[in-house]
């Protein structure tokens, strides 16, 4: 149990009447009685995630088998573009990945999770994204970690303190991140300040991007990062509720993340092949993006 | 599994290549181990949940000593209120109780859950409310059922597809969901329709009550129901995305709704002493009722 300062001691002291210090004697059996429940739990999740643990492995094998593969140089050249059909298909990724960040994402051999803490799955977990070798960066592995905690032990909510992304080392001019962006540059000339020369220049821009969001590290009670581009920022401020400050957005944005870390480790990594086709995708999908383009050609009337 | 319909079986047939089919062939072991394991975590649920049985019917005895009790007419003469108090203090619950449904509540004596399917817990479960014989209606026990099922075994979700509520037995009078209502009637006098006398009458009028809201039975698909109070509607209204069509707003409805006795289930029946101290609900909460009253006070300056 976590420590409790003195004064708050001393308060509940005060306040708890006989009948309810036996009533939470009764409360602190039952708790300790789920705890062990949990712990058995995860000791049967673990015997289970074992004995599937060899099928993953073979998905893998089978994905890299590049017979009669029309490109045998991706990362799954069985089925070219697996991982990001699957990541794709889920909703937690609409929107997410852009379609500068699909050659790369093509490189992708394999997507892994372990806990944290092998004796306690509320701690956190690591992602960790295997690619083939690739025009885009050197790392072999980009790997993520959500650091988390039980917030009560009355309601089972995790709260996630930290993310950590990593740095992805991109090869010269391969970051997908940014884009050459001309730029008109003002060159003041003369005493007067009148004489205005604009000269036109190319400048490397940060532009919205999966991997630039995904991987970048996140910290509960701190700022906005400074690699978030501006049209992120925008749409984060355009759903987030009146009167947010900056701690609350990046809660927002935290949460929201933690929500597609689980999405890959809960459904994408064990199911993956249904994603791939699209199977695992919710119903009804297919109609919301009927509807989605019916909304698109209304506004082009509208223009 | 499911049957699926011929014309989908064919498509698919069509479209997986061999590759796709060995895959899905691994994804079926995997969810067959996913299967295995979940029943073995339901009876490991039971085998716990039959030992911690004997706690909470402990619980709901030490909640019935009437000794020393200034009013052993509620539902728990050793702690007036503690139900009531239970759930208000939970987040899930907030702006739900009226103060009409309050001396209502106070007759509560224990709440209490169990699955439809003792089998298989995605199937919905069932909650009872016993009532104290009190002053406002007959029941002795209220009950709420909600029908459910996995929508898709690769994301594990719950539909819920029917909530079903009871009819309150209300004493004459005593129906705390309507209030007598002073009404202007107008009466037409002559035949040009301008001589009009006005005549004042009460009328029981429904008023937003958790009383009504809670025990109501909604249905998938369904329009709204005939119950809803017109306050309650506005705020779905409010709250509910552009676009949204009726069956849309039920089905809102219904999402809260399920949170609202997930919360009971999990939450509060394990842990009401601690939701009835306030020791269970989240953090930041004081916080928020400062925050609420500072905006009320600039609110009232404003005006």
């Amino acid at each position: 149990m976590a420590p409790i300062d003195d004064s708050e001691k001393e308060q509940t002291e005060v306040i708890d009447s006989p009948i309810v210090v036996q009533l939470k004697k009764l409360d602190d059996d039952y708790l300790e009685l789920h705890r062990a429940y949990e712990k058995e739990e995860q000791e049967l999740r673990r015997q289970f995630s074992n004995r599937q643990k060899p099928l993953l492995e073979q998905r893998t094998k089978d994905l890299l088998v590049s017979e009669g593969s029309e490109d045998p140089a991706t990362g799954t050249p069985a089925l070219k573009g697996f991982w990001l059909k699957a990541l794709s298909n889920h909703p937690q990724f609409d929107g997410e990945i852009e379609e500068w960040d699909e050659p790369v994402l093509e490189y992708l051999r394999d997507i892994m999770t372990v806990d944290l803490d092998p004796n306690d799955s509320t701690k956190g977990y690591r992602l960790k994204f295997l690619f083939a070798e690739n025009p885009y960066f050197t790392n072999a592995i980009l790997s993520k970690e959500y650091h988390s905690a039980e917030s009560s032990p009355y309601t089972g909510e995790v709260n996630v303190s930290e993310i950590n992304g990593c740095t992805i080392n991109w090869k010269d001019g391969k970051d997908v991140t940014t884009a050459l962006v001309k730029k008109q540059k003002e060159t003041k000339k003369g005493k007067n300040n009148k004489s205005v020369k604009q000269e036109s220049k190319e400048e490397q821009e940060p532009r919205t991007s999966f991997l630039r969001s995904f991987f970048r590290s996140l910290k509960e009670g701190s700022g906005l990062p400074e690699s978030i581009h501006q049209d992120e920022l925008e749409r984060i401020q355009g759903e987030a509720e009146e009167g947010m400050d900056e701690e609350e957005m990046v809660e927002a944005i935290m949460s929201n993340d933690y929500d597609m870390g689980c999405a890959i480790r809960f459904n994408i990594i064990p199911f993956a092949v249904r994603w791939y086709t699209g199977e695992a995708s919710p119903e009804g999908d297919e109609d919301d993006e009927e509807e989605e383009e019916e909304e698109e050609e209304d506004d082009m009337d509208e223009e």
